[in-house]
């Protein structure tokens, strides 16, 4: 085998490591705001203190993933499609850390929250979190599928996902004004919603990102 | 002058435009938070639709920039320092189109909170939003002068505003638990100092783009 062909091979097993590197990273966001959530509904504190105490590993991965990414550009120099994979990945990647902040964000205001009695049932905001986990992982699905109509799809679903984010508002709104000890658990009921809200974010950049690779086309701040 | 020279000094001048591109994206920024903050304290509901209304400049900059940045990866294979300076003006470049949006988060939660008679003067708030500001301001700073003290000086100030943001919710929640007319205000200003509180975190992540930058250490998530 010549130089040349064996530094193909190495790239082309460091790009296919690098997917499903980033794939882990996923995989452990997407994990990470399942428990949070569920810990919230459960009032399981032991698996929110978790969510806390373990965001260590995905910030390891985060800085590991990075790594990889400047390595394949600056000792291979890729061009065109491998150039954009990598790129795309590099972002997909902070945006993933971000959701695994976000879900130590939401663990926190979970651990707040239940020092106090419950608000109310909550029914809103699990649909929102099964919402915006959806669209965070059939982004992760679009990534490697290559698959522009699913990306395209998330890109849909975030202003359903900003209306729920409302409609919860003004129902905490209704019981805070009503009763002050609904207050302080009501804010963080209210932060929470925000966090998923960017968590739905999040997967609507990384899909703008699958279809930049996938389609060379930047869609971000596109008109509606 | 030979193609191998003429390609150099095209790509430090095309490095070169990337930079003054970036700083205007920074500046533009600064200029977003800056008038949002200030159209809160003087109940200003003309400068925060405004801020509301240009997001666009920041996000056409933001496109721009992340082409120059593609194309001057697929283009010219930059190594080592070059290397290192584009991809942290692709880092730089997400960051400042979130403080972008920042802005526009703080502004539109200040239409919000100005249909509201003032929970209390705004004292601790907008020191708050002058500590986010000149995080931001030399995280920018360090960028342009390549200055590794003062980007490490950004980073150890994130506690600061964060112990600020936690006195401003206590004080907020006593005149919400005391007067009902101040909740939904009080959960305005709230918010706007969750976002303050997100412009700082942005200035850090720039402040150890600009540290892996120069120094090529990668300072995230690294033991305090």
């Amino acid at each position: 085998m010549t130089d040349q062909a064996a530094n193909t091979r190495h790239f082309a097993e460091e790009l296919e490591t690098l997917k499903h590197r980033l794939l882990a990273m996923g995989g452990l966001a997407e994990d990470r705001v399942r428990t949070a959530v569920r810990a919230l509904i459960e009032r399981d504190s032991a698996s929110m203190t978790d969510v806390v105490a373990r965001d260590g590993d995905i910030n390891s991965l985060h800085v590991e993933i990075d790594d990889r990414c400047f390595k394949l550009l600056a000792l291979h120099q890729p061009m065109a499609g491998d150039l954009r994979t990598i790129v795309a990945a590099a972002k997909i990647n902070s945006d993933l850390e971000r959701v695994g902040d976000l879900a130590v964000n939401i663990a926190e205001a979970a651990l707040r929250y239940v020092t106090h009695l419950p608000v109310k049932p909550l029914v809103d905001l699990p649909r929102m979190a099964s919402m915006a986990q959806d669209m965070l992982h059939d982004a992760l699905d679009s990534f490697v599928a290559l698959d522009l109509q699913r990306a395209q799809a998330v890109l849909d679903r975030d202003d359903a996902l900003d209306e729920l984010k409302n409609q919860i508002f003004r129902e905490l709104l209704t019981y805070m004004l009503g009763d002050p000890r609904t207050v302080e658990p009501g804010i963080d009921l209210i932060l929470i919603s925000r966090h998923l809200e960017r968590v739905g974010d999040h997967a609507t950049n990384i899909a703008e990102d699958v279809i930049f690779m996938v389609a060379a086309r930047d869609v971000r701040h596109a008109a509606p």
